[in-house]
């Protein structure tokens, strides 16, 4: 009975594929975040409030007799044997994760506090990442990201520098003339961010023609600060994948 | 007779290349097409109605005789050979977009269903993709997506939760400033959304230093949401070109 | 004499390296667009009338004199010898972007066609990826696009596609609250192609809840738009790089 | 004393890892960074200027001896050894940033120009580049941009190309109707730029059809800008990390 158990909860415990149970939890997780998220539109609590009342409770009750569901088979996972397998389970990252996941619905709306709180649920949402071949996937992009790690910080210092040495131009070029904006170095980061993520809102633009165009450089300077990074991650996906056939073919 | 009409309408009886029917059909297509977009405009249609009302009639007739001409000639394929042949031709994916397509000549302008079925009419554009080498590109793109949809879908979960975490954060920091624009999570999201995607609209954005510090690693973020899927994109189609051309050598 | 001059002149007489004197020219390209550039702001003209107005002769002259020494040592490329060589040069492509180059000189200032004829002047601007080492660059990457024709070919379709669906579905849902902006689907487009190529000018936005959900899946839709193409494109160059570097080992 | 001074001190003196040191320094040049930053808001220096007095001096005290040590341990780089080896040493790239770097201490808050002087703190933040395994990264990062250096000029020359020939549409086109913003090529480059890096920022639009359908043509081609060079990169990048593991099989 245990063992079916464990072959249904811990995902862990199939060579591959994905059991029934997980499927349908995951579900649930992507539910119960939905809500999560509806609950905070006032006009909706207020046309509905049994609904969110009654989710609130019914998701409660099934969350917490999956965790419970977890920690009576986690004996029977390898990680957690012996006599304090279930408490050293308990303290296992997931085991926390679901547990700060179920807080939230007992503040129920009652503070701040419990907005932050059920930020936790959307963690559980990468659960679905452990799931059959994700892992595979989840293992590799990883193992891309981690391979290449040096380029990507450079890539990403060098966003630093480009970030510091734009909004100090601006600073200079545009602190006169609109002094909310650009009246010093942190204030114009914003117009700096948003430009050369090349999101550009267009709520701060440069008046001066000399800010117009330092701003056009850096508008340029933001396409390369797209394109390195996703070359990057391009050429590590790349090698990857290839690394992944070559183990296939030698297998 | 049939069969030489086979060998001009069916895109599959040829080896490589594509008939002048073929052809000019597709030409018909986006023309048509075209025509439908001008036609949502009151001005346009006030001015020359009746070219509107002639080129409504002859697309009509057009696509018909095509139509009907497909149903004559599909026993020859053989995927649709035997006594209900062109019954099953009838049920298939294409001839049914075909079919579709030509539903809304028969409501025009009367309402607003008509305008929905329309759309099928862009789905025809895709006709185009079956033409002669596009087939083999088509092949190798959708081999591509589907060899990393488990890496694709990872990175649209993040994406899910990048959306999620930064609009509850907004919600939390610029509730009370603009509850019109972040007064809940899902009124957030609309920000978030154009922020992460790096279009950036500008209509809503954070008016304090909390929220304008958060939407700035936001928009950071949404760097690392273009960059992932286009790497992993590039990976797989690199990946596919490889092989293809290993397979020309082979063979 | 000739033989010197050709060599000076024509950058396809030598094996590698640039001239003197192509180096010179394309930099005065360079600045004369830059003067016809600012020519058109009308407070400069008037502070600065003499120096445009004697530019405007400078280049004219030295530009002509180019010209006429290209016509003279032509003959001795092999493209060209012959009795008609000259003539036959004088038709050829960049022959006819250089006479075109020279017109406006000729109309300088006075109608609004002298405006699009100085449009000849910028594509002399391409005479750049003639010199040297470019040419390997250049042929390097037309051929990648043209390997890939049909693939990147597939992406605008989808693209064209996706425009018309998502300023169609703006169209039905914003049509009504926004007739200016939304009114018909040539309006719309407008928005359309400023989110999916993740501009987002911002002048136009959706205002209802339905338009905003279509939105954000239009936004989501045009990092795929801007992924794919840009995946095509990483994998040809790939491919390039890989069969140069194939052909370097193999030589 | 001094040998172990200078294993601390100097990065290349050792095979691998980083000193504390050099650590540290690091961490520092970080805060003075963003202290200079900060110190731009004259809210924030209202509240707390002893702190920033104190930090201005601290800093100053510290990477003066950080740059005297260094100068001490010159020698004993193979680069600087020899009679003139500290002289050398001063006029090496590094140390003349070190040097410009600590001049705005010196000439805190007073005008303009020292402002300026405080971006060469900036240029210090890419020492961290030399520390360790960043400098294979850094060396390989670079080796990609420099072996595709050529590629990467025709892209941008092709970038400059529609920057002015999309602004001379606009201009020809929008000049009439929004005299401020297209009134001349160079006015029309500020929308131009913005739209073809896909910032957008929304403050200038066309508003006229035939504006608006040239604007879209810009908006598609600045796909291709961002492709282009990011799919050169990917390769680049590509092509680098073969090499390196084909260094790593082969040593």
């Amino acid at each position: 009975m245990r063992a079916w158990l464990h072959q249904a909860v811990d995902p862990s415990a199939r060579a591959q594929g994905v059991s029934l149970f997980n499927l349908v939890i995951c579900g649930l997780i992507l539910i119960a975040v939905l809500i999560a998220v509806l609950e905070t539109e006032q006009t909706l609590v207020d046309q509905f409030p049994v609904f969110f009342y009654l989710a609130e409770w019914l998701f409660f009750i099934v969350f917490a007799a999956e965790f419970c569901l977890r920690v009576y088979v986690a004996p029977l996972n390898p990680l957690f044997t012996g006599r304090f397998g279930r408490i050293r389970y308990l303290f296992s990252l997931w085991a926390l994760i679901d547990l700060l996941a179920l807080l939230p619905f007992l503040l129920t709306g009652t503070d701040v506090t419990a907005y932050y709180l059920r930020l936790a649920r959307l963690l559980r949402v990468l659960r679905i990442a452990r799931l059959g071949r994700f892992t595979h996937a989840w293992a590799m992009l990883g193992g891309a990201f981690h391979a290449r790690r040096y380029e990507l910080l450079i890539s990403a210092l060098i966003a630093l520098l480009l970030l510091l040495v734009s909004s100090t131009f601006l600073y200079l070029l545009e602190a006169e003339g609109q002094p909310d904006a650009f009246g010093s170095v942190p204030r114009a980061l914003w117009w700096s961010v948003a430009t050369l993520t090349t999101v550009g809102y267009g709520d701060v633009t440069p008046l001066t023609a000399a800010g117009k165009f330092f701003a056009g450089i850096t508008a340029v300077a933001g396409i390369g600060l797209v394109a390195m990074p996703t070359g990057i991650l391009a050429a590590a996906f790349s090698d990857a994948f290839q690394k992944q056939r070559g183990e296939k073919q030698g297998g």
